[in-house]
């Protein structure tokens, strides 16, 4: 319990990474406030965000590290980072340019859950870019 | 792949709740834009929040439901529910009164990691309530 009071109310950065070394990261635009995207990071993705000031993820299903935006171009500028009551979350709060998610919408948050339908969704966002056009085919 | 694309272009909402069952939830104050917590609900829990526009989570470590603000009294009202491209994250909009942590701050987010001396946080948020005069003591 002490322990636990240490880690939400003391001053030392102990980000607690899951069980696979991973720690989820949600990143926010800045100056919109809008929730781009929602990723996980592992420490040493998270050592060279704060490092070189650029979102570093860990991919899960490539199995490695993944600077958001090497491919695309799409990448975020951190200004600032921001941890949870019990240091196991992570808001990144960046700069980007218009395009952050693959399927070429502004968030990855484009669509939303109808109230009076749950099983549908509506779509809420258009498309910003030509992801055709932006990654490569394999 | 298909799969996959139906996933993250269709209009099913299939969340993807994972090996223990759960899928993260981000509560975003609907007028400021700003994150509130990130937590975690089973089927039940996003079930009932759809159901009574009140956010209901899962607790981790209390291992039971948990309707947000049913000891603190600090309730979310659920404007809107977005989830992301692949399904396995949602975002809250959310309703809210003053003080959603339960350290006393409006937001878990009350810290930020300093890029000087990331070993150490500082705290960019008052407390908005005295979270000793709202929960009872065990």
């Amino acid at each position: 319990m002490e322990a636990n009071k240490e880690i939400e109310t003391g001053n030392n950065f102990e980000p607690k990474f899951d069980a696979n070394g991973l720690i989820t990261a949600i990143s926010q635009d800045a100056k919109t406030g809008q929730i781009l995207m929602v990723a996980f990071m592992n420490k040493e993705a998270l050592d060279l965000t704060i490092k070189t000031g650029q979102a570093v993820f860990y991919s899960r299903s490539r199995r490695k590290l993944w600077k958001k935006g090497e491919e695309s171009g799409h990448i975020q500028k951190v200004k600032q980072i921001l941890v949870d009551c019990d240091q196991d979350c992570l808001v990144l709060k960046v700069e980007v340019d218009e395009g952050q998610c693959h399927v070429g919408c502004q968030s990855c948050f484009y669509r939303e859950v109808k109230k009076d339908k749950p099983e549908k969704l509506g779509f809420v966002a258009e498309k910003v870019y030509d992801p055709e056009k932006t990654y490569k085919k394999n």
